[in-house]
């Protein structure tokens, strides 16, 4: 299942709502953290996978790559990217990966932010991505962490009578598979994975984890967004950098 | 700082009497798994870091390994396996870690059940097991979940009145440290590290993640011991294999 949620109309509009606003969890968090894992990307070959509306795909123009490919399920999306970016070595396409015909070996970086924890089936995923990538390729990918995807759609927070954040509550952790959530619209579809199968599906098809990171907020951004003094209590999102050896 | 709780006279007579009970944590749900992932230890040379009454040093014999050293910090611990086992090729010592003098590039499998967590210098023991290592060998440990000892010391499952468990709590996953709880006796610490940290640091001194086991018991193992049921909600034991390149 691809979950188009973006084509939604009213998730769209509130969405693009948030990501125009600087301080928000994207902006503040996953990508600083992402970013400082990119590897050289001069003279090379990049597909992001989920592109939105490709800032970060224009970014690895900006970095020298030789031909950048941003892809998602979702028109809006791919049409929003196509207004704002445009180079003659930046190509916007409307289709999923799973549908992609792609040669073997054929690509140096393949990135992704905050999209996997949408695609149902995980082995089959990273088995194509590994694929596609050049020997030494890199794959680097951000999710929500499991320790927030395994109670999805449940308990997350727990309060005292005065409203004060008591803990964070975990449930359900081995029971791998759909959760929903209501965020922005109802009923947003979400798979959750394990940590253990996220790292060994990695390595059983040949991908080295180079680096894990949990994101820590800096000061200044708890400063812009005070809800982020939570990533100290819990982690949100999970970064992981992996090597085709 | 090494916590020599073992040596607590009070504690080990408790822990013994856990231990000697077929139906516990370790032999239903850690050490299964934990075994799977042994190497090839035909003519090697092994070292069981905390090797307690040394029955997993001794079995390391039975899997035709060439030399095996136990250690611990326990006298207690170290006495009650040199009454338990006894081989030529098997040797017991009470010493810790940081205090030996290993020859660099000299044991082809180091092991570890469940002490890494009473280590405070994380970074240092890990560069040390790495040096000791040969090339290829190999490193598996376990110890307590991130998600366990983040909030160690407060508060972990939640009931609601009628004492049914509503779900575990999480906090204080970002701050990295020392933990306190009362088992078997008041006061036993601990060191919480981030997945991150844990997995990171191998990385950095050239051991490569080859699996995680995050433990889930089998049917049988839950009828021995109920409790376990609670495995399904949320991890207690993360297991490493790491192999240095």
């Amino acid at each position: 299942m691809n979950q188009n949620i973006y084509d939604n109309n009213e998730f769209f509009r509130q969405y693009e709502a948030i990501r125009v606003r600087e301080n928000n969890y994207n902006n503040l968090l996953e990508q600083p953290n992402f970013l400082t894992l990119i590897p050289n990307l001069e003279e090379k070959v990049v597909l992001d996978i989920g592109c939105g509306m490709g800032d970060f795909a224009a970014y690895c123009i900006g970095q020298g790559a030789n031909y950048v490919t941003g892809i998602d399920i979702s028109l809006n999306m791919i049409s929003e990217a196509k207004k704002r970016h445009s180079h003659e070595h930046l190509t916007f396409t409307n289709i999923a990966f799973e549908d992609m015909n792609i040669q073997n070996d054929s690509i140096d970086f393949i990135s992704s932010s905050l999209v996997f924890h949408y695609i149902e089936d995980f082995q089959l995923l990273i088995k194509k991505i590994s694929t596609a990538l050049s020997d030494e390729g890199t794959l680097l990918f951000s999710i929500e962490h499991p320790i927030v995807t395994a109670n999805k759609g449940s308990v997350d927070w727990v309060s005292n009578r005065e409203g004060n954040l008591l803990h964070f509550a975990i449930d359900r952790y081995q029971e791998e598979g759909l959760r929903s959530q209501n965020w922005l619209v109802d009923n947003v579809m979400m798979y959750h994975r394990t940590l253990s199968t996220i790292i060994n599906t990695l390595i059983e098809v040949g991908l080295q984890i180079e680096k894990i990171i949990e994101p820590i907020p800096t000061i200044e951004a708890v400063k812009n967004l005070p809800g982020l003094n939570k990533e100290f209590r819990r982690p949100s999102f999970l970064i992981v950098k992996a090597r085709k050896i």
